[in-house]
C-alpha cells in the first residue's frame, strides 16, 4: 500500500483526490492537512465522503507527511515549493496540483505567478506530469508539476500535428470553455450561482496563466515557434473543459491520414479516446471520469483543422491525472483507481 | 460470472444501469434489447460507455434472453409483465424498473396504470424490491418490483416512526422535489432545457402514481389505516431527489429518542446513513452514488417531526437498488459494485 | 417627479430597484450610495445598466438623502433603523427592504435578529408594507417595512382561507423554495455556483427569520393562534419563488366556494393572479415582474387544501413590491413603472 | 396604431414576440395564428402572458392577416415564402424572422435549406433586417428577411473593422456559442433538460445554415473575398450568445485607433454599446433587451484583434431585433417598446 498525504483538502482539487484515492486498491491515506480546519472530520465538511473517508483534517505539525511515500498538494501557487525540499530530502515524492513545478523557465514562473520561486534547483528536477507525452520521466520522477486543465488539453489536442510538421505552429487558437469548478472553492462574488448561471462570458483574454506552462510544453514537440492565442470563457456547469483548437495546415494532408495521426498517436492511451473524424465531443461523455476525448473537422475541406477536445477539468484536468502520475511513479497498473464510468445524465 | 440481460436500454435507467453493471465484478453483460435501435452500438448512443460497454443493441427476437441468469426491465409500465411469465418459465429472474410488480392489488394497478394486468398471479408472487424493509423476501425471489423513486425516500423516511407507533399514520405529508432525469429520456416539450431550467413547479398534486404504491407498502407497517399527501416538485437538476416529510407526533418523545429510533433501524444498512439530528443533507452528497441520507428535525420542539431524505434518483432511487437486489438475490455481497464514493462538486 | 435615493445600490435588491426605477416615469433618481463603491460608476459594477444609470455611487456623506421625497434601504439589518429618524425628521419618506420595520414586537425582533432595535416608537409606527392586506394604511405612511419574501407568498396564499374561518389556523404548513438570489449578492461559499447549482437542500429547518414576521401578520387576520411549520428550502435557479402551503379544512366546503373565496379576494389585485383550480403555477411565469400566481388543490377531496403560491423572489418579493408601496404612498397609479411582462423562457 | 399578425405564435421567436409587442404602445395585436392550436387562449399556453394577452389563437383562415399592417412570420422556414405574396398584394408589409428572405442567391438558399424557393423574385427585393448597417433600406421595404442570431453579432463584430480595411477578410474565425433557447421550442432527445444542462459542446462545426448568409453580408463590406470559420457551440442557459472573433490585422494601428474604429461606427446606435478596450461582456448584461455589447481585445500586442459580442439570442438576436425593424418601416422612433433593461441577476 502506498502511503499518502495531501496538503490542502478542502478545496475541489482536494476533495475529488479524495473521491479517487477512498476506491484507489494500492492507497492508503494517511492525513489531509488543514491549518483552519485542524480537528474536524473531513466528511463533516464533505458530507460525501461519510462513512467512506474516516481522517479528520489535521495541522501540518502534526500531519507527518515525513512518513508518506507520496505527498499531493492540492494548494495555492507557493506552497508547493516551500515544502517540498524537506519532503524530497526525506524520501517522499510529491506532486503538485499547482503551478510551482510546471514551468522550467524561472523568470517565466516568477513573471506570471509574481512570486520569487524558492528552489529554482527542484523546478529543474521536476517533471511535467502529462503521461500521454512524458511517460518514461514520469514513471522515475521524484516531483512533478501536474499540468493546468486547459494545456492539458490543448496539448493532447496538438501534439500528433505538431509532431507531424504539417501545421504552422505560429498560429494557433485555442478557444477554450470551462465549468465553474475551475475557479476552485473560493468564495469570490463573480463565481456565486446568482453571477455565473445562465450567463456565458470570456475572461482572462489578454492574458492567462496557463499560456506560458503550454507555449513551454509545445516547444518541446516542434523545432517551429510556438504562436499560441489562448481565450478562456467560463460555461454554467460544475465540471467541464471543452477546447476548440484551430490550426492552419502547411502541407496537402486528406482527412483519412489526418485521422490516422491521431488513432496513432492515442492508439494504446487508455485515458485518450479519439472519436471519429467529424464527431461533436460531449463534456457530459466524460463526466467524473479521467477520459479525454478528441475529435476533427475540417470545415469546407479548407486548409484550417479543428480540434475539439474534452475533459472533466477536475479529474483529467486535475486530480485524476495526479492519481495517473502518482500509478506511474509507484510501478502500478496506469490505470488503478481510474476506470471509473462516465456519469451521463 | 451472472449473466444479465437488460431490456430497454435507451433510457436513463438503462444507461444507468449500463453504468453500474460495467464496473460490477460479478456480471457477465448478454444483451441490451432495443428494436428501434437493433444494431447500434450501445456507444454511440451514448459516448459515455466507449470502450466500456462493446455490445451493440439488438432486436428482442435475438437477445437470447432465456440464456441470461436475470433479466432487467428498464421498459414503459407493461412490458415486463408481457415477458415475465417466459422468462420465468425458462429460469430466468427478473427485475422490473417499472410498475408492473409493484402493486399487489391488481385493481389499484388498473386504476393508476390504465391498463389490465396481464399476469395477476405474478403479481402476488413479486417482491417489492426494497432491501431495507424487505430483505429476506428479494433473497429468494423469482421476480422483483423494483421501487418508485419517491416512494423509496417516503418509506425510508417514515418506516422508524410507524414502527415504532409514534406518529399518527393517518395525517402524513410528503412534500417530495425530484431532479429532471426522473421524468426520462421523452421528447416532451415541458422537460426540454428551455422549460424546465431556472424553473420550480409543483405537478400531479392531485394524485401521482406513485401514491398507491407508498400506501400499500407503509401499510404494512402499520395496524392503523395510513392516510398520505404527496406533492412532487420539478427542480432544474439533472439528478437528486429531496422528501421532506411531514408528521405528527402521538406520544411523547424527546428529540434523542426519536434520532435513536432511525439510528437503531439503519445501523447495519449500508446504504442508509442517519446523519446528525438537526442536519441539512443536500442531494449532491449522493449524487451519482447508491446511498441514501436522512435527517431528523423537530422545529420548535413542537409536535411535529420533519423527516428530510435525499438520494439520487437514477441510483437508490431506480437502478443502484436494482442492482442491490440483483446482489441479493444471487447471494453476493450486496454492496457489488456499489461502492462508487459521490461525485462533489 | 419623485426624488429618490436608494441605500445600498450593490446588492441584488438594490439592483433589481435600479432596473425598475431606471424606466419608471414618474421617478428621478438622485443618489445611490455605497461606501465602499463612492465614485465608482453604478454601471461599471452592472454593465445591464449602462447607458440607463448615469450615477456613480457615492458616499453618505454626499448623498443629500435629504433632498429627497423617498429613501430606499437595500441594506443588510440594522441599517435603516439608524437613519431612518433624521430623514423622517426632514419630511423624507422611508421605505426599509431588510427587517428593520417589519416586525411590530421588539423583543420578538431583538430575538431573532440579536440586535437591538435603536427606534422602537418608529416600529410602533411604520407600516407593513403589503399592499394587498395593507392598502389603505401603506397610502399614509411615513415608513414602510417591506415584506420578506417567503411570508409575501405564505401570507397571500393563506388570507382568504383565514379571513374565512375555514381552517385551522394552529396547523399550517408552508414548504417553501427559493431561488439563489434570495440569499443576496455576498461572497459565501455555500452559494457558490459549484455548490448551488445541480443540488437541492433544505436549511434554517428548525427556525428561520422570516417565522415571526409571518405569524405575527397572519394573526391579524384571525382571532385564533396561529401555528405555522414554515421550511425554506434553496431551488438551483436564480430567480423565482414557490411555496406549497398545507392548511386543514375545518369547516365542509366544495372546491367551487374555495375557488370563489380567492377570486373574490384578489379580483381587483394587478399583481395576484388566481389560476384555475387545480392548476400548477411555474416561477418562470412570474420571472422579472411583479406578478404572484396562485392555484389550489384538494387531494383526493379531503380535508387539506393545498395552496400553490409563486413569485419572482426579487420583484414581488421584494424590490417590486417596495415601488409599489412608493406608488401608493405618493397618489400615484399602483401599477406605474411595474407592467413588465414575465420573461419566458 | 399598427395592426400587427402573427403567424407561428406558439415557439419561443413568436412568445418573445408577443412579450415586447404586448407593451409596445403603437401596436395593437390582430391574430395570432396556429393551426395546431387554434381556439386555445395565447395565456393558457403561455401562463406569463395571463391578464396580457386575451386572444386566443386562430387558424389561418380566420385570421384575416389581410387586414393587418404588418405580419411577422415566427415559422419554420418556408412558411413565409408561401403567404408572403399574396399578403403583399394586400397592402400587408412582412418581416420573416426564419431564413426565407435572408438570402439574395436562389441557389444558395436551395444549397442550403434543401427546398425550392417559391418566389426569387421577392427574393430580390427582400431587405436584409439589420438596421445598423442597413437603416435606409429597412425604411422602405415591404418586406424584411430578419437576421439570424449568429449573423447579427458576427457582422457588427466585423463591420468597423472590414469597411476601414485593416483585416485579412479571408481569414476570419466566429467561435460562437448560444444559449439553449436558440435551438426553439422543439421536443427534441438533444434539448432535453437532462441532456444539455451541466454540459457543452460544438455542433455543425462542418458546415451551418447561418455560414452563407454571413459571408454574403460580409461580402458587402468588403472588395476582398471574405472567408470565414463559424463554430457554434451549445452552452447550458436559456438566452444569450456570445461571439469570440478573431481577424488578423494587415495594418499597423494602434489599440487606441482600433476602438475609435468601433466608438465611431456606432456612436448613434441605441441598441449597440461599445465597452471600453479590454472589457470581457457577459451574455446576462443583455438579457430580455435588446442590446449587443462588444468589447476588443489584442492578446500580446499581435497581429490578431479579439472582439468578443454578445446578445440575447432571442431578442436582438430575432424578435427584438425584428420589432426594430417594424418601427422603421413605419416612421416609429426606432426604440419604442424595446427600451427594457437588462435582468440581472
Amino acid at each position: 500500500m502506498i502511503k499518502v498525504g495531501i496538503v490542502g483538502g478542502t478545496g475541489y482539487t482536494g476533495v475529488e483526490l479524495l473521491r479517487l484515492l477512498a476506491t484507489h486498491p494500492q492507497v492508503q491515506l494517511m492525513s489531509v492537512t488543514s491549518r483552519k480546519e485542524d480537528g474536524t472530520p473531513i466528511a463533516d465538511m464533505y458530507p460525501s465522503l461519510r462513512g467512506r473517508v474516516k481522517l479528520a483534517f489535521s495541522s501540518p505539525e502534526n500531519a507527518h507527511l515525513e512518513d508518506c511515500d507520496v505527498v499531493f498538494f492540492a494548494t495555492p501557487h507557493g506552497v508547493a515549493m516551500a515544502q517540498a525540499p524537506a519532503l524530497l530530502a526525506a524520501g517522499v515524492k510529491v506532486i503538485d496540483l499547482a503551478a510551482d513545478f510546471r514551468l522550467q523557465d524561472t523568470a517565466v514562473f516568477e513573471k506570471w505567478y509574481k512570486m520569487p520561486h524558492s528552489c529554482p534547483d527542484l523546478l529543474k528536477e521536476s517533471v511535467y506530469g502529462l503521461p500521454e507525452l512524458n511517460r518514461a520521466t514520469i514513471k522515475s520522477a521524484r516531483i512533478v508539476g501536474n499540468p493546468g486543465c486547459y494545456p492539458t488539453t490543448i496539448q493532447l489536442g496538438l501534439a500528433p500535428l505538431l509532431k507531424a510538421g504539417v501545421i504552422d505552429a505560429s498560429n494557433l487558437i485555442a478557444d477554450c470553455k470551462s465549468g465553474v469548478s475551475g475557479a476552485g472553492r473560493k468564495a469570490e462574488i463573480a463565481m456565486l450561482f446568482s453571477e455565473a448561471s445562465d450567463n456565458f462570458k470570456a475572461y482572462g483574454v489578454s492574458g492567462h496563466r496557463h499560456l506560458p506552462e503550454t507555449v513551454e510544453q509545445l516547444s518541446k514537440l516542434t523545432d517551429d515557434k510556438v504562436g499560441l492565442l489562448f481565450t478562456p470563457h467560463l460555461v454554467p456547469m460544475i465540471r467541464g473543459m471543452h477546447s476548440t483548437i484551430y490550426a492552419r495546415l502547411t502541407q496537402t494532408i486528406d482527412n483519412t491520414a489526418l485521422q490516422a495521426l491521431f488513432e496513432d498517436a492515442y492508439k494504446d492511451e487508455p485515458f485518450v479516446d479519439v472519436m471519429p473524424f467529424g464527431a461533436h465531443p460531449e463534456t457530459r461523455s466524460t463526466r467524473a471520469s479521467n477520459m479525454l476525448r478528441i475529435a476533427l473537422h475540417r470545415p469546407n475541406d479548407g486548409d484550417t483543422v479543428v480540434v475539439l477536445v474534452v475533459q472533466d477539468n477536475l479529474v483529467k484536468g486535475s486530480s485524476g491525472q495526479a492519481v495517473q502520475c502518482m500509478n506511474l511513479m509507484f510501478g502500478l497498473e496506469e490505470t488503478t483507481g481510474l476506470m471509473h464510468v462516465p456519469v451521463m445524465p
